[in-house]
This record gives structure tokens, C-alpha cells and sequence, in this order.
């Protein structure tokens, strides 16, 4: 047995999550930078493209009675209405990805990841990324100065929406300094792809240390 | 709320296990140096003291009656006898540390493990190190040259009695370069601490954004 066998694995979903205004596209840009291995989950979406968005790579376009036949034989791992238009992750994409040893990275709400949970549970390792402060995000949701505190409201309201399912997750990190949660998202992910029940080459790796016993 | 209460969490107890020969002791000297925070469990022990150690550093040097005594109460998260000496784990002490944020490590084997994961479940954090190979092993285990092949097969066969139980730890991490592994056994206490269920400050924290809404 070689490294490379030695060395194969299952691979993972990283899903994170956060109120907006709590630093997650910035999180999710470093990371697909520097860990190998990892790449973005693509949805399929019955809204039609936006100027340079490409059929595959953004997104994969679909009408809704493809999305609806998709969604009846079971396609989805997880799927959501947002004003008017579907969106849902397609199973088999994620399934091959997961079977070559790739990680696959989601941006999901809570309720996404409830879904994902519930249909691939051992493969989904949830992160939430916190807001420093109330105060801050606060702060990063007053985009414009002339936004009326109604608006605001609103919008801490929605933020709010979405912290209270913190308890989801496998992991919390408080995003202060993006560099270091950038490092802590990093870090769970080397451990995730270290964790024993996704080593699936290790069992012919030991038991080749019996053989010649 | 401030960052302190905020960053409040419970202390995990890292568990490192393998075969002699895989490189555990290099790879505890350096975590111990390098990652603020961990401290190493300090045993109970009915064996005498050897030249230079140190009551309540090495170990905690008991006579047989009080080993008995702590035993009978359950003071003891795992014990063990080995050569007619007796070794234990005191539970207050970790328990203190625990409380306190304080992680402690341990370096015990399956059955240490075994125990501390009956009296301390969602405590315990478990890591096995492999070897790189059973030719490599084979030739660490090898230490003098006039060996017999008798020698040698007895400690194989010692090891291969460890390896064998590697599916009960949480992660497995081989040892092909030391650096690397130190790397990765870090990354995985970087992650236990960022666990959900550890970060026992978060509630208060969350909770803080919802107060003036």
C-alpha cells in the first residue's frame, strides 16, 4: 500500500453560515484561496443569469419544470424559494466530490444547513460566523447614512433571525480579526479531514502492519 | 459583556495514544511548548519515586492505602496497573482545570482512553498516531542491532496490540514528519475550542444581540 492509498479519504461538506455583515464572503474567499481541495458548491436556480454569469459556474440555470421534476425524484440536498425564484444544491455533483475526496464548501442559511444535515448528516460540519459586537454589526448594517432607523431595525432584526440558530453548528467562530478566523475556519477543516471516520484508506493501512506478524 | 466573558469556555482533555515507535513523546514535547493553554495530567502512582522527580510535578506519589482509598471513592477518571505499580487519574484536579478553560493532556493508551471516555464523554478528545509504515515501525522498534528476532516480533506484535484499536479515537494523525503532525494535532485543538458546546460564554454573548432590538 502507497501514500496515496494510505492517504484516502472521504470528502467533506464545510458549511458556513452568518448574518450578513458579519464577514463570511470574505472568510469564504480566503479559504477557497489557500486550502486545496476545496471548491464551491454550485446551485442550480430557476432566476435566469445576470450579464457575465455563465451556465455551470455560477450557477446551473434551469427552468422551473426542470427544477420541479429535479425536486420530486429526490435531487436536492437542500432546496429554498427566495422572492419568487428556486434555488437547490443537485445530490450528485456533491456525492462524486465527496466520494474522490473532495471537500465541497456551502453558503447556506440555518435552514439550508438543517436540510443538508438531514440528508448527508455525517458528511456536514457546520461553521457560524459571529459578528464581533452587537454595536459592530450594527455598524456594518448602516451601509448608507441616510438608511432610516426603521431600515436598520429591520436588518438587525433579520441578523438577529438567523444568530438565534447558533446552536446548530459544530463550530462558532467570533470573526474580529479576519485574518484569525480565517485560521480558525483553516484549522477545522484540517481537523475535520484528520477526523477517523473519514480516513477511509486507513483500514487497509493497519492492517497491513498485521500481515507479516 | 466584554471579550473575556465572551471567550469564556470549558477546557477539553486531549487524549494522544500510539504504539511505541510512532513518535507520541516528540510530538507532546512540542504541542506542550507551542500551545498556550495545555498543560499535561499529572498522574497518581504507588511506584516509588526515581532521582529527581518531584512530588506533585512527575507524579503524585501515593502509598498503596490511599491508592485504594481514592479508588474506592471514584476519585480516579482511569487507573491502570503496570508491573505491580499502580497509576491513576485524580479527577478533581482536571475536573478544576476543565472549569477554568484549562486543557489538559493526557498520554495514556486504549484502555486509558476507554475509561476517561466512560467518566468523561464530551470532555475527551481522542488522537491516535501512527506510524508511517510497519517497515519504518519495525525498524524504530529495532533499537540495538544484537536484538533478537524474537525481541523485535514481541514488540510488533505490543504494537500491533495498540494499532488495532485505533477506531476508537476521534482522529488519526500519521507520523511521517514530525512538523506536519505537530501541525496537525494543533489544528485539531484549535477546532475542539472552537466547538459549540465548549464555548460556554457564547449564550451571554448571543444574547447581547438581541437585548435593545
Amino acid at each position: 500500500m502507497n501514500d496515496v492509498e494510505k492517504m484516502k479519504r472521504r470528502g467533506l461538506m464545510l458549511v458556513l453560515s452568518s448574518p450578513s455583515g458579519a464577514g463570511k464572503s470574505t472568510i469564504s474567499r480566503e479559504l477557497l484561496k489557500g486550502a486545496g481541495n476545496l471548491a464551491m458548491s454550485i446551485s442550480a436556480t430557476t432566476r435566469p443569469p445576470r450579464p457575465g454569469e455563465q451556465n455551470g459556474k455560477e450557477y446551473l440555470f434551469i427552468d422551473r419544470d426542470e427544477f420541479d421534476g429535479m425536486l420530486a425524484e429526490g435531487e436536492f440536498l437542500e432546496h429554498a424559494e427566495v422572492f419568487d425564484n428556486f434555488y437547490g444544491t443537485p445530490r450528485k455533483p456533491v456525492e462524486m466530490a465527496l466520494a474522490r475526496g473532495q471537500d465541497v464548501l456551502f453558503d447556506v442559511d440555518w435552514q439550508g444547513q438543517r436540510q443538508l444535515k438531514r440528508n448527508a448528516a455525517g458528511d456536514v460540519v457546520g461553521i457560524f460566523i459571529l459578528p464581533p459586537s452587537r454595536a459592530e454589526l450594527e455598524r456594518r448594517l448602516h451601509t448608507r447614512a441616510q438608511d432610516s432607523e426603521e431600515v436598520v431595525r429591520k436588518r438587525m432584526a433579520k441578523a438577529f433571525g438567523e444568530i438565534i440558530h447558533w446552536k446548530d453548528y459544530d463550530y462558532i467562530v467570533v470573526n474580529e480579526v479576519v485574518e484569525d478566523s480565517v485560521a480558525q475556519v483553516r484549522a477545522i477543516l484540517t481537523a475535520e479531514r484528520l477526523k477517523q471516520g473519514r480516513q477511509t484508506g486507513l483500514a487497509g493501512f493497519v492492517g497491513a502492519f498485521r500481515e507479516s506478524r
